[in-house]
């Protein structure tokens, strides 16, 4: 394996966890006002929702859906469907908690070690905004934030990938795309992108089952980002 | 004044000392071979040239000129001119010193204590892969980095300022342009933007005279980015 110049990160499930930080939302929103729901999931059906109407959203040139509004739209859906009792401002309020994502724990130490040798970057379908503030938040020490508000497409278009190599100004053999799902590394896969798969196995939640099954297709499978900057020589 | 939540940064000439590190770059590479050379004079007049073709180029939708380029072929017609004996890897390597400007002093301790309050996000006309490079070797702590490059347009275009808001998820009155160059942040105030000018007596080098008058036109006037950060309240 060549040494990779600049990694690529997918954010949501992959830096950060969504499952936990999105439930303990919804949980201290809602302060026991629905106590028949499953809150966790309520969230896993949530995220799944926002893939389905990602997937279907039209992206003309010209024009940009933001994620916000699609988590928002989601949102209503599945909280109408299911009789919630719930306030425009406590729907926009359990929105933002995407915004407000928290890293793993191992994400934070091993981004640290893996800046020292190499350019990280983020390259997220979650608009600029929420990439921009949940990094902040969380102290994630990006050189650099793409996402594919910037693109004017969805992962996983290859616009997206190429968009954030002309970005880097490397070529894409010099970059790798670091995500827990595997749709996404197959994607910079095909592009000449170098890989590597992150196994999240809480990404939802203790009861439900994440893919986390390595792969030898990937140049590189880790257990966790530690992992993955011992792999990588930081 | 309202504070501001985030703020945007010039980056060469306002966060970078360009003169400095260009000149010194060029007298490294051409080893003494062109004496009768002033490269400081020569800094100024390929800036002063970059400014011009930048002026000049044009952009329609779907294209990109990138600005590594527009230096590189500005400074080929000053070499030219000059009859300046010079290899094309020189040439390149030259250019390439754009990417590794080095910050003012004030600049990483002014940016870490604004870092504590405000978002804080570059504006440039650079190419995106230049900020990423010479802000990850300078320790520049942007939460983001926003170039022209992304918009396809360059400043002071107004796509550019309302692209920047558009990816901060805020209203234009909530962020502050900051710059050396008073038609940057003349061009933010036109759209709404809260405006700061920075002073930077030595942005051509000691004996060239730049822009340091201040003006209550702005929202603020500052004498270097500590200046900045204790009238911002950090």
């Amino acid at each position: 394996m060549i040494r990779p110049k600049a990694l690529l990160f997918d954010v949501q499930g992959t830096a950060t966890d969504f499952f936990t930080t999105v439930t303990s939302e919804a949980l201290r929103i809602d302060r026991g006002r629905n106590d028949g729901v499953d809150w966790a999931d309520f969230v896993n059906r949530w995220r799944a929702a926002y893939f389905t109407a990602v997937a279907a959203t039209p992206t003309p040139a010209g024009t940009w859906t933001s994620v916000h509004s699609i988590y928002r739209r989601t949102l209503d859906a599945l909280l109408r469907d299911a009789g919630v009792e719930y306030t425009d401002a406590d729907a926009e309020d359990l929105t933002l908690a995407w915004q407000r994502l928290v890293p793993w724990p191992d994400a934070v130490p091993g981004l640290r070690r893996l800046s020292t040798k190499y350019t990280l970057a983020t390259l997220s379908n979650a608009d600029v905004s929420a990439v921009v503030n949940l990094s902040k938040r969380g102290g994630l020490p990006w050189d650099a934030i793409f996402t594919a508000e910037m693109v004017g497409a969805f992962k996983p278009d290859p616009a997206t990938y190429s968009t954030a190599a002309r970005y880097l100004g490397l070529p894409h053999g010099e970059i790798m795309m670091v995500a827990s799902h595997k749709y996404d590394i197959r994607a910079a896969a095909a592009l000449g992108f170098q890989t590597a798969f992150v196994a999240r196995p809480l990404e939802f939640g203790p009861t439900a089952q994440a893919d986390t099954e390595y792969d030898d297709a990937f140049d590189l499978n880790a257990s966790d980002f530690i992992d993955l900057a011992d792999q990588l020589g930081t």
